[in-house]
């Protein structure tokens, strides 16, 4: 069976040595130090290794199922939850006055990936009522907020979140989903939705599920969905629960992963539902969830990936296989390690560098949000909108793909369900699909994000890179290994960019075509300029003389991988952009 | 339900228009004209569509059991597999001596290719089958070859291959598995073999197991290693089936795919054994089938990605979502085909272009056996040596990666078991382990591979895309479109050959950091070249005025695609090989 470890001294020193949170001047940063942060990280740990990481192959394996009209998750999910609730862990981040315990969002999220690599279908219903919590925070009513939030914050109920239905998933503006206005004031909704994660269970009381849906007669497509709190039972006015509301659970689907969550098709049936915001402004109400969201997603992936990783380095250093070329490294046994092999070297050292460098890449954009949100800061939240395609979409396809190479270090074994790499690369894939499948993230930067605010962001992004090159030159090993490729990589991106201008206005095609690659190019970038400011950090410490040398040492070593390794993928995304839309759009649809 | 239908149109062309088989001086190729191929393809495709197509989601559904030491295969297995054995399919390039066809290798695999997208895990039984029959054929006795391969032949009796043990995978000198000699002449054969595809089934009379055993006393490590036939019943001298052999099924693993194929532990004790070939030369044996299978690992793959794309394609031209941003495609419609958006026809498009191309490079490799085993040519076994792990490889990573795109495809419904296109990513994954895990591929292009015979080989194939590309020069266009990105991409590959011969003699780990690039970026270049070759068939074609001109049209431009879109990849290969093993090797292993 798998196992886990929870890399809180990676978290460490993502958080206090990279992004020196408790140095920062947004508000609640004061709170992080690392005596505070550790504790938290050490608890989270314990939960996320003792109790989640073993019911990881249960719920693969036993997966949810319908009876009854009613979920039941795999065995030893309840009391889990149950857990996770009693030790504040669903609350963290939420807002103290409806019992949340206000911590800043980056807090949030390192905790969230020890869940997440734990157990990545179990941590979705937390994560899901953490979305719906959030969109009700944002837009519900005071009432709607002092009915459901506490519940929430506690998971004593959780959320749902309900956009797809059979024939839309991207293009939202199909939705057929109605919800009509009663002289109370409350709306009966009736449709059917699909792909609702979390749709039902048996680990809370009652499940709030958000739901989109149109008002007769408002306007066509995306501009007349709204947004509805649909509860599965009514809430009395005491706090109690009511009646049954007419929400059912269709079936659940069969999925490639992530067993162990519910995946189901909900039917409303005139179910009772209330607006949540304005009429008609539903999506607006949902697209201010989105970068947390997303960011979420982009966590899932690497999550995935660092688990496995964990996994496939084990395997390697335990598994006697063939002779060191260089000379036999283990003469007491009848062969050496796996891990002597370059090729598993350059395996391993490639999911390693990608690892680190997404965890550093998603807990600067969690700061970002911090600073976003608790400061006001336009700038950063113009940024973090501009990333977090980047983040959700490059993060998981590079989340799936490690997955899948942690699983190929175990040859045969590694395809066998028993081992457990199966499951990480089948769960993983669901990252690169949902909220968004990635080929929309790369229309969202390439056609909406990369113009937004006249280019504002975009810009502001080459010049930190530039900013940042300029301010840590002189060390010539670090210009060598870390800035030289940078400022190649961002080149590229530069270069792309100006592509796009020249030849996007006047043939669109010419910049959509290039979309997905210039989503990957931006994605190096980002991991390059976190590995140059983790070496950075690194070196310091090592220059100060505290802290433990061989973590420092190995940080900066591995960075120069991605540098040498990695980042030489720009030129090719570069040169595919280049290449315009001509060959991608030569043929007809008939041609194919 | 995903469908599939046999490419016969692309089949002929490649068989025809690029290689132009029926001209060909290989003994044998006399009797592959157009007329003869094309009602063997439309023949074949019947089979592959529809009856094995249709058991495919059946098969991943319901998987093999193991009742009372026997293995029951999915509903409607059998059947399908006599209508198989009665179309006389598992015998067409088998020898005539023993009831096979006698056609060539190239005809077989274009045949097999239809039978492996469609199903899969059905074609490894008649596949494991071949295996052994060649083994038999190759290094048997005559009295061994008169006994088994006529029943083989026919599939009447299957066969399996046994090389895994539980602590050895790769390393096979590490072999537990002991054979004695008896008085009789015969061995008994004891130990555990993993991993057994087609172990064990209700499909046929009789399992005849080729199994490599060390005899006591012989030399240590892989030198010690002999073969055995190890049939299930004995046969008596009357070709009637005698005694159960001490061979059971230990259990049948859970996999992540090819469900249908049963995947034994095969447990041996003392079971009657008959030594194929000589004594402790059982490596040898089964290295003169290696190409072969390998060839034939590569090829289910891309047929993997073929049958992927095909769904993907359809999925893409009737899921109506968004509209295409330079106008309306489909103004009566709620929305346009998902295929107007450019990065849909980009995934389509890399998905297509591979599948193509892999087809041709594996005929082109098929056609090279058939000249080494029907003319003797020494140049043609050493060419495809050279090559066959590229093609195993670098088919089967991009075949599982475009599997993974083709489910993208599909957004939500991807992920969802039903819509069929999980399966095709879960059963290509295998592809990419067995039969030599890609890394061992890499090791054995690089380690073993470029230095045979001098380099020899690696030259030839240099000389050949030189003497190519000196051929045809003159057409401005083909040169733009195809030589000129030809001849960059191997002059990348040139160059990583460089790079290892002057920093991998002294440093072999250089040169083995880069394998994995190096396969790939020679993937690419083969690719590449079958493109050109494609196109140029095509064109001449279209000058000719004959054929359907459509056809040809979109062979070129889909060949523009892959020069331009995909080639590019070498300069990333080779940047990454020029990087060198420093990085790669840096930690020791306790610092990971």
């Amino acid at each position: 069976m798998p196992s886990y470890t929870a890399p809180v001294k990676d978290q460490m020193f993502v958080l206090h040595d990279m992004l020196n949170v408790s140095a920062s001047d947004i508000v609640g940063y004061e709170d992080l130090d690392r005596d505070t942060t550790e504790a938290i990280l050490a608890e989270a740990a314990k939960l996320a290794q003792n109790v989640l990481a073993p019911l990881n192959p249960v719920g693969d394996t036993e997966g949810c199922v319908l009876e009854n009209g009613v979920v039941r998750t795999p065995r030893g999910f309840k009391a889990a939850f149950d857990q996770m609730r009693e030790g504040g862990w669903t609350a963290l981040d939420c807002d103290p006055e409806y019992g949340g315990q206000g911590l800043p969002y980056v807090m949030n999220t390192a905790v969230v990936e020890q869940f997440s690599a734990a157990n990545m279908a179990f941590s979705m219903y937390p994560g899901l009522t953490h979305g719906a919590y959030s969109a009700i925070h944002a837009h519900g009513s005071d009432d709607q907020k002092a009915t459901y939030l506490p519940r929430m914050v506690t998971c004593e109920w959780t959320g749902t979140m309900n956009l797809t239905e059979p024939h839309c998933g991207t293009d939202l503006g199909l939705m057929r989903t109605k919800a009509v206005p009663q002289e109370d004031g409350t709306y009966k909704v009736t449709g059917q939705k699909i792909f609702i994660s979390a749709g039902d269970h048996d680990m809370s009381e009652n499940v709030i599920h958000l739901v989109l849906a149109k008002i007769p007669g408002g306007p066509d497509g995306i501009k007349g969905v709204s947004l509805f709190i649909v509860p599965k039972f009514m809430v009395n006015e005491d706090g109690s629960l009511g009646a049954r509301n007419a929400v059912s659970v269709g079936k659940i689907e069969e999925k490639m992963g992530i067993h162990g969550n519910s995946t189901c098709v909900m039917n409303y049936d005139e179910a009772t539902g209330f607006l949540v915001g304005e009429a008609h402004k539903g999506m607006r109400a949902m697209f201010t969830m989105m970068n947390e969201a997303r960011l979420g997603v982009g966590l899932q992936g690497y999550a995935q990936a660092e688990v496995a990783f964990q996994n496939a380095l084990d395997y390697a250093k335990d598994r006697l296989q063939g002779r060191d070329v260089t000379g036999v490294k283990n003469p007491d046994g009848p062969a050496d390690p796996l891990i002597v092999h370059p090729d598993i070297r350059r395996n391993l050292m490639d999911q390693k560098s990608f690892v680190e460098g997404a965890r550093a890449f998603v807990y600067w954009g969690a700061q970002m949000i911090d600073r976003a949100h608790r400061q006001g800061d336009k700038d950063a939240d113009g940024m973090i909108s501009l990333l977090t395609p980047v983040i959700k979409g490059f993060l998981t396809d590079k989340g799936f793909e490690y997955a899948t190479a942690a699983q190929q270090v175990y040859g045969g074994h590694g395809y066998i369900e028993e081992w457990g790499m199966s499951q990480f690369a089948r769960d993983a894939r669901i990252a690169m699909i949902y909220e968004g499948a990635n080929g929309v993230q790369a229309l969202d930067l390439v056609g909406r994000k990369l113009a937004q605010d006249g280019g504002k962001h975009v810009m502001a992004f080459f010049e930190m890179v530039k900013g940042f090159a300029a301010e840590n030159k002189g060390d010539e090993a670090f210009e060598r290994d870390f800035l030289a490729p940078l400022k190649a990589a961002s080149k590229d991106l530069q270069a792309a960019g100006t592509y796009f201008m020249q030849n996007g206005m006047k043939t669109p095609n010419n910049a959509l075509a290039g979309s997905y690659d210039f989503m990957h190019l931006f994605g190096h970038v980002c991991l390059g300029l976190m590995w140059s400011k983790m070496a950075l950090a690194a070196q310091a410490r090592l220059d100060a003389g505290d802290g433990d040398a061989e973590f420092y040492r190995t940080k900066i070593a591995t960075g120069r991988y991605y540098m040498a390794r990695q980042l030489p993928m720009t030129a090719t995304h570069l040169a595919r952009i280049q290449s315009g839309a001509d060959t991608v759009m030569a043929l007809d649809a008939a041609q194919f």
